[in-house]
């Protein structure tokens, strides 16, 4: 299993899974965006690269007030973290909550960070029939009995989007359960209609709601980490109040304010082509028997056609040159779960052409 | 003043109180080696910036695996680091002292964090005239009423150190006390006999001492942010429960590959400069009327000539493109106490120049 560290994109760990080159792979386990970063994204860090002799700026003064001129948001409602990831342990340390809720399957860092913090943990699971979306009387229900609870908008591994409107019914109940609601948009960037998808035009509303973002994966930076919250400044200054200092690194915010100057082109050009290739690789997968759940993210959780197990296809596929995530471990899908990145057209034809050898090949 | 975040090296503050361009300022607040990194580091990031496409490795494989063999330190023993801050509150949530002991003046990190992490902290003052030291007795002391003791070798802001034995004797207490010792060694690689002033030879005798170093003040990368703790593996163990996925980003562990494979002669050429060019600011400081404190770091706490405030000195140097920090905040030192890093001939040289200006202008 390449899941070692719990996550996909390991490619020290397939290379020595498959001994093959890490660069030889294509990777379908991290859904990154695969246009790469914005050329000027680029080239702003090659000409910027001897500026690691300065310490980052711990105020993150510059990107915050280009970001919150971008969103039309004060930047009193903005924390920037060294990636979503540390902005989600910021949230749990900052509003230090006893008990946290999620809904399986989703993001495995909700549980982890959780777990790592010592805060409890209760879950719901999403119906199958659903798409692994819960109903919000569900989540009303566990949003009772928790004081924070993350949702994925939209959710990791399954693409799922909840509506706004069932979003602001969420958002309505946390504030009168005086419970927080972390919504995830990790990937909201990717979702076509996402402004119509995102709270971020009702946030003002709810004092206890917070949206995670990230800059990584639509701008393909993850190696740099960058992400950030959005939230009312009381919960804003609790997260702070936990940050440690020069956490954000120089290069990750320089990139960073590039990105979010990189224009509508790269938006568009960006959203035209996974919209396109997620069409190929749902018709490709599905003419192999696999299930594709629906969604518009740039992922796809796929389950393979009995008696497929992820593992095995994970390793023909490794040993092949390409990587990816097996879903098996995630709590409410099976042993036949894979997730795959929505990547680039000769990408993706690799991708189909091998698993149709594989299939067809051991069936 | 220029510490709104409570350090040095703070351009975008400097560049707004004075007026004048981030890039135009001679440095002296932040105490990075004015060599700049090794030429190989900073073509092997140029050559690896596309790796920013894929995520960090999460294991620090790599780097942990040169590091180890470097200083000949088994990879159990090894925790790699978002930068030495991050090192110190893996440190604080994993170890989960109820009480930290300091040694004033010191980096004002300890407390910082220590309080952000509610954590009590107790503190000695180190004694004036043993240019803030205090003795092995009345850390000694400290040690019994406290869970964890920080102390600096070379110790910021004051550059003096503790001998070896004095460091194995409070290493011994420590045990004797269930008490954890952190050694700060951020800037022990500028001490030109490091090798004996630090506790790394004896570290195996000693399973509650801590080394915490930094990859960023020698190597000159304070931008990428890296740094590393080495400890008993059920230290490092309880470090790495709390440490978020992917907190050292890709880019720094790869410079920090390139930096350990640097040779020794940037090592040589570092030493050497600081080592000379240390004398010629003592020198140059000292017949201005400044009390210098000894020591062999890459920094100087000074004490400027009466009825000098570093408040005001900084003002004045500020205007003139030079910054410098004030230490008139860190409790046992005063008003008229600056810290100042030492840099290159040239710098140095400008840096004389127009404090002896500014000093004669006013007096």
């Amino acid at each position: 299993m390449l899941e070692r560290y719990g996550h996909g994109g390991d490619l020290e760990s397939a290379a020595k899974a498959y001994g093959l080159d890490e660069s030889s792979f294509l990777d379908f386990s991290a859904n990154i965006n695969p246009l790469g970063p914005p050329e000027h994204v680029l080239m702003q860090l090659e000409g910027a690269l001897s500026s690691i002799i300065r310490y980052p700026d711990p105020g993150h003064r510059q990107f915050k007030h280009i970001l919150g001129q971008k969103l039309k948001v004060d930047e009193d409602n903005i924390c920037v973290g060294n990636g979503a990831a540390e902005c989600m342990s910021l949230i749990l340390l900052g509003l230090d909550p006893q008990k946290v809720g999620i809904i399986e399957p989703c993001f495995s860092e909700y549980r982890q960070l959780s777990e790592q913090f010592d805060v409890e943990v209760y879950s719901v699971y999403g119906r199958q029939d659903m798409d692994w979306k819960a109903t919000t009387e569900e989540i009303g229900e566990l949003l009772q009995q928790v004081d924070l609870l993350f949702i994925g908008q939209p959710n990791n591994p399954n693409g799922v989007q909840y509506s706004l409107k069932e979003l602001c019914t969420l958002a309505e109940m946390a504030e009168q359960s005086h419970t927080y609601l972390v919504v995830d948009e990790a990937f909201i960037d990717f979702i076509p209609q996402y402004h119509q998808a995102s709270l971020l035009s009702e946030l003002e509303k709810y004092s206890r709601t917070l949206l995670v973002r990230s800059m990584t994966k639509f701008y393909a930076i993850p190696g740099l980490r960058l992400g950030y919250t959005l939230a009312h400044p009381d919960i804003i200054r609790s997260m702070k109040s936990k940050q440690v200092t020069w956490s954000v690194n120089g290069l990750a915010l320089l990139a960073g304010e590039a990105a979010l100057n990189s224009g509508e082109e790269f938006e568009r050009r960006t959203l035209e082509l996974i919209a396109n290739e997620r069409v190929v690789l749902v018709q490709g997968l599905t003419a192999l028997g696999c299930e594709v759940s629906p969604g518009e993210a740039n992922f796809l959780l796929v389950r393979l056609p009995d008696p497929w197990r992820a593992i095995d296809m994970q390793r023909e596929l490794g040993l092949r040159g390409l990587l990816i995530r097996s879903c098996a471990m995630y709590p409410g899908l099976g042993e036949g779960h894979i997730r795959i990145a929505v990547k680039g057209t000769d990408a993706n034809l690799v991708f189909l052409k091998e698993i149709k050898q594989v299939i067809n090949k051991i069936a």
